[in-house]
Parts: C-alpha cells; sequence; structure tokens
C-alpha cells in the first residue's frame, strides 16, 4: 500500500525509462533512498541554448530537493523554466566475460521540474538546516548558524520531487550463460567503497582543541544516512 | 614552459571562472588529472529544451575525452551541438566555524564542445579500448574483445579537450581568522576515501575459479590511475 504522504513517482515522457526498464524503481522511498545515500548531486541548466552541469551539496525532504549557491552565480541564476538534478551513487564496476557486457552497479536518481526560490526568511534557514545536517550532521548547533546578511547573500532553490525517476544496478554480470562464460576465465564486481577518514584538525586550531563526537564518530562510516 | 604537445585549456566565455577564481587551474596536466582520477562523468545535453543529466563511464587521451553509449540511447543520440561534461572527484568535507563557511574539498572538470560520432572502425576499437582500461584495467585482454554486432550496436563520441575549466579545493575551512575562531570550537576535513573491496565472484562462476591478479590487486586502492 502506498502512502498517502508519500505519493509514487510521476512517470512523465522525460522520467519514462526508455532503456534498462528492469532497472527502474517507482515508490518514493527508492529515490528518498538515493538521496540519503549521496550528498553530491549535479545540477543541469541550460545557459544560452548550451547544457551546463555543475556539482552541490543539497540537502532534502519527503517532497522536495533544496539546492543552495551565491546570489552571483550563474548556474543559480533565474530559476530557469527547467533544472535536471542528477544524484549518482557508484557501488562497483561489473567485470563481465565480454568488454561489451561489463557495467557499473550504481544507484541513481534523476528529478526535473522548475525550481522555486525561497525567499521566506524562516523557509530558508529550515532548508540550509536540512541541506547542512545531511552534509554534515551536527553542525547546525556546533557551529555559528547563518546571519541576515549570509542570508541574503545566499540564493535556495525548492525542486519539487514529483517529477523524478530512479535507476539501480547490482549484482554480477549479465553473461553467465553465454559462450563467453569459458572455464577459468573469472567475472564478477569490484566494489566501490566510500567511508570517511580521520578527521583532520585546521591546522590553525589551539594545540588539543579535541574533535567533538558527532565529527569523530563518522571515521570509517559511509556517506548519507542508508 | 609548456609542453606544445599538450595546449593549456582555452578560456572561453564559459569556461572563464566568474567565481571562485583562486580555485581555477589552467593547465592540461590539471585536467588530465582529474580524469585520471574519476572514471564516471555527467554528461549534460539539451533535449526538446530542458536539460538532461546522466552519469556515464569515460575514457581519454592527451587530447579528447570518449563516451560510449547505445545506440538507441536518448543521451547520445544526434550528436547535438554542444554538450558539456563534468567530471567531480571528492576528497573531503570541510567543517568550518560557521556554517556559512562550510564547504567540500574536490576536484572537478567542466568540458564544453559539439562531440563528434566515431564511425571508423579502427578508432571506435581504440577508443573503446581506453575507455575499457581506464574503469577496469587489463580486462580489454583479459575478456571477450567486441565483435562486429557489438561495435555496431555502440555508439561512440569523441569530445575535444580543448574548451574546459578545471577547479580545486583543499585544505582547511577560510575562517581561521574570523571571530566564530572560538577557543574549544574544532573546524578542520573530513576526508572522504574512495577504494575498492575485495572482489566477489559471480556466484555462477566454477568453484576455484581464481581471481586474476589484475582484478586482485585493486583491493584496497583508489580508482583512477593518479
Amino acid at each position: 500500500m502506498s502512502d498517502p504522504a508519500r505519493p509514487p513517482l510521476s512517470g512523465t515522457p522525460r522520467t519514462r525509462l526508455r532503456r534498462g526498464r528492469e532497472k527502474g524503481r517507482s515508490r518514493r522511498e527508492d529515490l528518498l533512498d538515493v538521496l540519503a545515500a549521496g550528498f553530491v548531486c549535479h545540477l543541469g541548466v541550460v545557459v544560452e541554448g548550451a547544457p551546463m552541469v555543475v556539482p552541490t551539496v543539497y540537502g532534502y525532504d519527503d517532497t522536495s530537493l533544496y539546492l543552495h549557491g551565491s546570489v552571483a552565480s550563474r548556474s543559480l541564476a533565474g530559476p530557469p523554466e527547467t533544472v535536471c538534478v542528477t544524484v549518482t551513487v557508484l557501488d562497483g564496476i561489473v567485470l563481465a566475460r565480454s568488454v561489451f557486457e561489463h557495467s557499473v552497479n550504481y544507484r541513481s536518481a534523476v528529478i526535473y521540474g522548475r525550481p522555486r526560490d525561497v525567499t521566506d526568511i524562516g523557509e530558508k534557514i529550515a532548508a540550509l538546516r536540512l541541506l547542512t545536517e545531511h552534509v554534515a550532521p551536527g553542525q547546525w548547533d556546533y557551529a555559528r548558524q547563518p546571519d541576515r546578511r549570509e542570508l541574503a547573500a545566499t540564493r535556495l532553490w525548492a525542486l519539487s520531487l514529483d517529477e523524478a525517476s530512479v535507476k539501480v544496478r547490482s549484482g554480477p554480470p549479465d553473461d553467465a550463460d553465454s559462450a563467453d562464460a569459458v572455464p577459468g576465465r573469472w567475472a564478477g564486481e569490484l566494489p566501490v567503497l566510500t567511508r570517511f577518514g580521520a578527521p583532520v584538525p585546521d591546522p590553525a586550531l589551539p594545540a588539543g582543541t579535541p574533535v567533538p563526537p558527532h565529527v569523530a564518530r563518522r571515521e570509517s562510516t559511509r556517506p548519507g544516512r542508508a
């Protein structure tokens, strides 16, 4: 049963998968899982007829993705008619028996829509908090929060999650039943692991400044909530 | 001195950095370093006036980036007038004293151009080899190489590296000299480490099939040549 507060993703001509449909996912939970596992997205906009793709961090809730940037930024000027935001989480390289069947294991989400420029101060602060807490949990309350001047210098976009598609590939290569599966030829997956390393203190810190627990505990964990 | 075979990156209005210029790099070697360290790029195209951003693997040499896909793919139809390819390598999360100064350490490259559809069989095979050997070194000679039918089903694009920009951020946060640098408040970098895990054999393999050395030696190494 679908949760009425979390409707399934709407299929439009541009989010309906033409290729690799077996990799498609259509529940909103699948989209939220990908957003939870990543923390950098690639924002696509059209500038003077040409595509422009920039990496940026994001935050999200059940209904919207939040992007921020400088008010002076070209990629966040507008907001334009339509943007495309893609989040890709790499899980492994698929080593098949034939070069042609080589692939990548991944989880990806593509979201289309017209972003809404968030100008209400309360909503802006709430969205910046979501964004900060997704990338760096605990930092919103630990660091100094944005002041009036900083809020004014920050552009914030909300993008509805309604028009989105999700694709997932996992598991072994697809050519186990082919003539290329000859005895002695290995095939499988080489997993890609993303983990946080040990925190590196700013050299300018007074000696002995302790690493706060909310930072220290992230060492060796993977990014995201998943 | 600039190597005549590796001219510096050309600045055009869209690759000239407007913001964060101190992060800019202009040598071709800087671009090649980013391409070496990544293995998935985000390809931006304009489809019916809207941006479309898709993740895909790539190969490259000193002068071109190579992308491949199915001839049935929407993102590689055309080729269009202009594409934008962005490669982003994440190195860490920058934890500053203020939320506003939080950042990400990264290396990114943005390449613009009109892709050339590679149809010459010899050039296509050479480019597919570069691509395969970048993502999965050693597999071109280990796996079964593409046959005529597979080559015909594969679209291959070459994109000149001439119009590109490179941005790099590294090191500690920028607010060590601010009023937010109060005693006891920690600041620094949380590094993001990407490594290959232990190879996972295809469950369909005959028991005891050995992992070839070119795959086994990648465990615990980072992706890319760097």
